[in-house]
């Protein structure tokens, strides 16, 4: 039975286990969970998954969520998928797990509300909140000196000095790609300062290509359409609600 | 070489590693990093975990820093521990991974926000926060509701249905007993409406005591010390600032 994958390309943990799954061959159906209609509150996704969020996995008549769990999960469920991805060595997959962990409340906390509150969030309804992107700005200039200072010391290609990605380098990258739809000053001013990350997010594409590519297509769609009322919108008038529309 | 933990008794995922090594009957010397005089920000400690925070562990020339990456690390590297904690079945550790992702982004930053706004915060030099510990009591109460119906349903004794605890029990129970330093009105009203969770603490005392009993003891010294304290306060004095003390 096919693997199902509930995703939706607009959350950068479901990018992750899309493009995971299309660059290891696994056979997959991707099931399109639109959170702009809040399809993911839906009572029939949350047979799926009761905490409302996407990504979920259905393997035959087990059921996962949380990204994370899933990656490690996918590593070790379907042959053939190479070791590095998440390494049978205990030591080095304590220190992936280590990072896992690590960006909950670091990296994705810092990224994922700064571009809410400085893009994204009317596209879900939601007014921005210039005082939480700066706040959220910090934690994620912090979270990325860290990466680079700690994890891609030395001529690194990718996390803990590592030649091939493991599942910890894609769910990051995936994480600060979602900085493709604030304006490029807002992203120059956040990555500007970290050629090592820009580096090695060039390198987790290059491994993946060109499913990151095709995968992240949508961020460039988004992007267009978010500026394009943005330089409509009137002055003041930071609460731009966005009718569902099927093609964001 | 024995095994290092470096912890704070007032920090839970402390308390879940230790409580983790006594329990399994793991050699192991407790570091203490005392988080009032901010030890775990000083340079000696970021040679052991850069992210200045507690818990870490040195095993041999092995460093290891987040909490849920050291117990399943520590479930694995040391012989005998039962497979329970962290069981080598696919599907069921997919589970206790899930969980531990959950926990991050739900119960963790309900409850610790909520205690620290509520009450701990004046101990590390911190304002009480009355907004943001309503709105951390909104989150932790949805988390408690959500761990209730969906992973302990029916009579089970533990998270899945299990009847031995894992790591997850061990994580998630250390992060609800922080609230024992709030005062009983607060703590009843959140944890009262959840008699499955009440009875899902006393299983988890009773699979791990005394160890349990004995490394949370350090929480009713700090409850005595904070309401003495806020009682002593001046009206509106909400910042009251203590003085590190050695015996916290």
């Amino acid at each position: 039975m096919t693997l199902k994958v509930y995703a939706d390309r607009m959350s950068q943990p479901s990018r992750a286990i899309i493009i995971f799954c299309k660059v290891n061959g696994i056979d997959f159906e991707e099931v399109r969970i639109d959170l702009v209609k809040r399809q993911h509150r839906s009572p029939k996704f949350k047979e799926i998954n009761p905490m409302g969020q996407v990504p979920a996995v259905v393997d035959g008549r087990y059921k996962l969520f949380e990204s994370h769990a899933i990656l490690s999960y996918l590593s070790c469920a379907f042959p053939g998928i190479p070791d590095h991805w998440y390494p049978a060595d205990l030591f080095t997959r304590a220190k992936i797990q280590s990072i896992l962990d690590w960006h909950h409340t670091n990296l994705r906390r810092g990224a994922a509300t700064f571009v809410l509150n400085r893009a994204l969030g009317p596209a879900l309804g939601l007014p921005l909140n210039p005082q939480a992107a700066n706040e959220a700005e910090i934690i994620l200039r912090a979270s990325l000196s860290k990466i680079e200072s700690l994890w891609l010391k030395g001529n690194a290609k990718f996390l803990l000095g590592n030649f091939q990605p493991s599942i910890a380098d894609l769910s990051l990258v995936c994480e600060i790609m979602q900085l493709e739809v604030v304006d490029e000053e807002d992203r120059d001013r956040v990555l500007g300062p970290h050629p090592k990350i820009l580096q090695w997010i060039e390198n987790v594409k290059s491994a993946t290509s060109p499913h990151f590519e095709e995968v992240h297509g949508i961020l460039h769609k988004v992007k267009a359409r978010l500026h394009g009322r943005l330089a409509n919108a009137k002055p003041n008038d930071t609460h731009l609600s966005m009718k569902p529309n099927p093609k964001l």
